[in-house]
């Protein structure tokens, strides 16, 4: 099986620093398999950095190596690692990106990445260490170094996490909030599945109760749905339409699930 | 030869959408080449990916496998289907997607998706058929599934076209209109370049008049200029600029060919 | 190895164009491996592709083929050209596209493109020369084709640069201008990081004066930054922020460096 490894960024698509990324992978191991996940995170935006990963990784074959790198430390004393999780392989900064994947598929074993036999170079920049140091990793990481080559292992527990903003259990329901916006409008809540009980179950926002459905077609052109999202979290959407266009809301805004 | 999969939806670049595709491929054969031939369809514009897919699908090694996802109907009745042409393989929705590449590239046969032995899972999401339905189906096509094993036999001359928009002759030419308008701003007519009978062609649209030409560089720079377009239908540019802007024209607007 | 093309153009995400350029690559060879620079050039904005492109090639494998395509003279009397460096192999038209690269890695023989046994046909479009003529060339030559094969020799000194506008000693330091603005809003002057004698050094322009730092982090969030960027240049950055928002200025303008 050739080695693959996925990139995630907030480079954008109107540079070259994704192919550099590239280029310098392929200049350690010409066999590796390149696959974007997105390049569009909006800059330094780590919250919907973790989000995005953690929606796309569990999908790949196990051996995978994640390359993640939004990284507005850059620099400074902020950590790179990389870690190894039942599922594969991720590297970055250790910034809180991770957040998610750290919850859904925790990791056996982290280091640091204190070893520059690895990297590009032993003095790598200041402003890109993705180039210097992380793509340069992933790539031996894929090509069949060990986890303990690349630097001091450092405990699981001490990786960096997001401040954990919760649902909670109100009257009747549930009090949650609006996790991320994608490309279609649809607002993806962290309220997750599980939650539900019944068929029967509303959600509120933005002063508008919407009922769940199974699929966008069960309500007419233009008309809000409650939908569990393919990620698995509840979400609304506008059938043929941007759900946060019409609601005006935006990620943050509380949401309410009635059972 | 490796298997190559070409990707076209309307999942944009934001998110992880297409990587989830990929990653579900890659879990199934990771010996497949992957190719995205544009994942910017405007959301649910059927139009718009018939005429984008049969704009590319024609250059790629015989035996290729096009994924295709514009899925408005998602979770709804609309069938899936796999079709096999004297080209290559199509998996997507029957929706009227197939429109464009029915007329060129006729189908030898069509299968409705039934068999779940060939879905990631036997019970789909109903908002993500691309990751639960079309990906696996096209990695195990790529791979040498057959047709038939995908589902039951349905009657080409049953797939789903969208309402065909033809152009019509009229005293000294032709009325067609504007298909399609790509990212130069290039207006694009659905007037084929067969039309044409000699070098002396003009176009009319907008309440202007604009001369056949070879190419960009016989107008001077900011003029309008008609082109036999790349991919064989007559379209008008502007040299160093865009005509959608100077002509403030949209999809569906008339043309005239004046021969 | 496997062979590796990589892929700059200003063709954009939106439709298909790129697409058919890999299709008529795989035709000829199912093993290349394809790589995306960019294609977000913006449209017919030669100098802008020089500057990605010097910007990305030093990073691959030697033997790499760099197709390049920004065309706005397409169909006229421009040369098409491929040729060889200490590095690679680039392919495109003779417009000024390879300007920086003629500097940074001069080229050891380069051919016109007169030899249509390796275009698509000997009788190519006038408006796509990438998909006729540059994308088969570009697979023939990563294929084993000599670059003797594909034309006729060129004197390497005969090839288009753009106009150079260089950077002047001036009493304390040296005057440059702005070359290029990433999407990050960072400022990147052609102001090359040797001109640099100790760390004591600033940069002005649009009436600011910016300390030099070694990374984002060492002003407050929101603050103007000077560092050497990842590609050799100074370059302006905001922490947390974008310059080009904030300094309002555009690629072009006048910066200085005091020493």
């Amino acid at each position: 099986m050739p080695p693959i490894i996925t990139l995630l960024s907030d480079f954008g698509y109107q540079d070259v620093y994704v192919g550099v990324l590239k280029g310098v992978i392929l200049q350690i191991n010409p066999q590796i398999r390149l696959v974007d996940l997105t390049h569009a995170i909006p800059p330094q935006d780590i919250g919907s950095g973790s989000f995005q990963l953690a929606n796309a990784c569990a999908y790949f074959p196990s051996g995978t190596v994640h390359l993640v790198i939004v990284d507005p430390g850059v620099g400074s004393q902020r950590r790179g690692i990389a870690m190894q999780t039942q599922r594969g392989f991720f590297v970055g900064p250790d910034n809180g990106l991770f957040s998610l994947v750290l919850d859904q598929d925790p990791p056996l074993a982290a280091v640091e990445l204190t070893n520059p036999d690895y990297w590009r170079s032993s003095t790598p920049s200041a402003t890109f260490h993705g180039r210097d140091i992380f793509a340069p990793v992933a790539a031996h990481l894929a090509s069949g170094v060990s986890l303990e080559q690349l630097g001091e292992s450092i405990p699981v527990t001490e990786l960096v996490r997001l401040p954990h903003q919760s649902y909670q259990p109100i009257l009747g329901g549930w009090q949650g909030h609006i996790q991320a916006i994608d490309g279609f409008g649809n607002l993806i809540t962290n309220l997750p599945a599980e939650l539900i009980v019944s068929q029967a179950w509303q959600l509120e926002l933005g002063g508008r109760i919407v009922k769940g459905c199974q699929t966008y077609s069960q309500v007419e052109r233009g008309g809000l749905v409650g939908l569990v999202g393919s990620h698995g979290w509840l979400e609304v959407a506008v059938n043929g339409g941007s759900a946060a266009q019409v609601l005006d809301l935006k990620v943050g805004d509380g949401v309410r699930l009635w059972l």
